[in-house]
């Protein structure tokens, strides 16, 4: 009754998906509701050198597409971060979701003690596949849905704890 | 070679609560540099009905600690949250990690489908233990930690992703 890889990464990256999803209707819903035009979030960030909304997604949306495919020993689909709208980023955050939908729970069976090697902006980190899914994918993924989150609530977007903790109970 | 509720949960508590403290030390040595008061950190926030610094600190402390207590069917230790500077903010992380290192990965095992109830904010949630830990709590100790180091970024405290991934590999 313990848990397997595919327990703790695929069902939470589809969990956090629908979230961001969610997150980006509200984000539209109020600036609509404002009169203001929706695209204007894109471009929101925390500090002048951190990812804008946009790579907030691109990178939840990578986080979880490679560490699932690392896991399952496949390759990976390729996006090409050129996202400009909106309803773009919903495309982007759907495709990961059908690529996630095609990695199976015995492809990931163990592989708990395989070595993961990555190469993070040229530095080299090695993980057994157990480590880098505790250690660094999750962390990682939920880094750029909470930013993500943050971005939009330091922009106005009336959005609470339970729209970012949506469906998990 | 599947994962344990304890091997999920506490290692990654105490991992992320050194993060946070060494976030902590990183606000304090670029306040002191600036030749400003570190303590004007404590009340930053991203929107003004989100948590501050300060919240951020102790809601991540919370959740480890709830988390741990409820997988292992323990009393969590009480916080009285009267933190008002950086030092008791530190104090808190590490009396959090005093507590997790109490708690023993025997007293998880074989927990996985007991039903754990929890009622924040009023509104009853019901999970078995393996869905509270890595739906609920897991991505709520992740937002915490997280918000905690955008407010710092927004602070304009230098820091960057491997300040929050340090300890992952």
């Amino acid at each position: 009754m313990s848990l397997s890889l595919y327990d703790i990464s695929v069902p939470a990256f589809q969990r956090g998906l629908d979230v961001l999803s969610h997150l980006l209707d509200q984000g539209i819903a109020h600036a609509r509701a404002q009169g203001q035009d929706p695209e204007r979030l894109l471009a929101g960030r925390l500090a002048p050198d951190m990812y804008t909304l946009v790579g907030q997604v691109q990178s939840a949306s990578d986080a979880a597409k490679f560490g699932a495919a690392r896991l399952a020993g496949i390759a990976p689909p390729s996006f090409a971060d050129t996202e400009t709208t909106l309803d773009e980023l919903r495309e982007r955050i759907a495709k990961t979701q059908e690529f996630l939908r095609t990695v199976t729970p015995q492809s990931m069976d163990g592989q708990e003690e395989r070595e993961i090697v990555i190469r993070p902006g040229g530095r080299e980190l090695r993980f057994v596949a157990r480590d880098y899914i505790r250690g660094f994918v999750l962390p990682n993924f939920y880094f750029h849905l909470t930013t993500a989150y943050g971005i939009l609530r330091h922009l106005g977007v009336p959005l609470g704890k339970m729209d970012y903790l949506r469906g998990a109970a």
